[in-house]
């Protein structure tokens, strides 16, 4: 029953469970000023990103989640054109910001640039807006970024963070959601990562209320599943500026107005919907 | 990094992946006529149970997929009455089945009678129902059972098999289907759990196939988590006679006409919803 050397396990302790991935060989380990950042070659998954032991992402299942990180809040603002992105080291969700056409820039302010620098080594797909004209990749603390940002300054903030923990507990406060509103223009949507509405309902719950208290008039959950995070069923969390996050502007539309392999206008609108006791 | 003893592992070999759970204690452990069961106390998942050692049910999440195989179909048909189940040994199905009023008699066809007993003792809220006066246990080959059933006796077919191999493999059979369709009223509607949108999209577009060719004019294939089966996402798929299976009768009620933890009307939509690559 146990699993071999062969097998990367990532342990959920508080949960009492852990998901493994067979792997062929590690590809890459290094300790950044940061983190450790490992990629193995998985028999399955394709790649694998991990930061200190915990799955960043793989080739197989990270459409999902970075379409979902993007497209609703872009879908929903009426006419997204500054983007910033806290976080997503590995610019998959830049990617997907920058399909829009709307969009005249897109700022990513990822911590540690070792992450950034490793994806493009090894996931050249999620890395292949680089050098997209309207990117601007900057490394530095995405808290003060915010904090000193100019008023009005952005359309969409996207916070695609690690875990509450450490340097991220940061972008799940309050405080940080004061910043993000009035960094926002109005129209205005921030959305972040709000991991497992199985695990975390508690921590979900959190964040709306911080979203309210900071402003934001309307809030909203998008639920979706990702394999190799934990319990396979991720979300995240929406505010709205002088909008309503639950009014995707993609509705009825038969087809996404951007390349996708898991979004469409009735997944947005089914991912807003609400299992019985998150109600 | 890799995990002792004390936890339980399921491999999805072919898939290249593995859940494991942290365990307490095995509880029970035999080798029925068919299959080895076991039950183990987790740390967080309430009590297990495995058959062959793959996780068919944990307290902590079966509420998601025993009320996904059963709220969809009974709100779909106008007026369902006669329910047969053709495995869902661990009962839960058929308690979620006779939370309807309009249910006078529900059948429940499990090929091992360890399997029930076993859940008696050790899963008292999953067999709640066992003794209500409208239920039916028998304790015998499903497949030949809806073989010989009578023509156009039951509203709802609800398949809650094991994986599409051994014994189970007939339950995803054209053939099968067809005794389905005869067996079924019209208006009727067949539900069987289809496996993992991410790791068997193979088998849910066969199966659809296999419907479609045995007579059933609407096909749907419903997406929900379940953390602990494989990928952590799950489907089951229906096929309806002289019903549209997209068409739910719970569509703009706020409260599910049952008590539910998961299903609500926004739920059953939302699980209709098709990702883009399954389109």
């Amino acid at each position: 029953m146990a699993l071999d050397d062969s097998w990367y396990t990532e342990q959920w302790a508080e949960q009492g469970s852990a998901i493994s991935l067979k792997i062929k060989r590690k590809l890459h380990d290094e300790q950044s000023a940061y983190q450790r950042i490992e990629i193995f070659e998985t028999e399955t998954f394709g790649r694998l990103m991990t930061l200190d032991g915990l799955v960043m992402v793989t080739d197989r299942d990270n459409f999902i989640y970075h379409e979902m990180m993007s497209h609703p809040a872009l879908l929903t603002h009426p006419a997204p054109q500054r983007v910033l992105i806290i976080g997503g080291g590995d610019c998959g969700t830049l990617r997907e910001v920058l399909k829009h056409a709307t969009v005249e820039r897109a700022e990513q302010v990822e911590l540690d640039e070792r992450v950034t620098r490793v994806a493009e080594q090894f996931f050249p797909e999620l890395t292949e807006a680089n050098n997209d004209p309207r990117a601007r990749l900057h490394f530095a603390d995405g808290i003060r970024w915010v904090a000193e940002a100019q008023a009005a300054s952005y359309d969409v903030i996207i916070v695609d963070s690690t875990d509450p923990v450490g340097p991220a507990a940061g972008l799940f406060s309050e405080e940080f959601y004061r910043d993000c509103y009035r960094a926002l223009r109005s129209p205005g949507i921030v959305v972040g990562q709000s991991e497992s509405p199985l695990f975390h309902a508690t921590l979900i719950r959190h964040m709306q209320e911080n979203l309210r208290t900071a402003g934001f008039e309307t809030v909203g959950t998008l639920h979706f599943p990702q394999c190799t995070y934990p319990s396979g069923w991720w979300s995240a969390t929406m505010g709205g500026k002088g909008t309503d996050v639950a009014r995707p502007r993609s509705a009825g539309r038969d087809s996404p107005p951007v390349t996708t392999r898991y979004y469409n206008a009735d997944i947005h609108r089914a991912a807003l919907a609400l299992p019985q006791f998150m109600r």
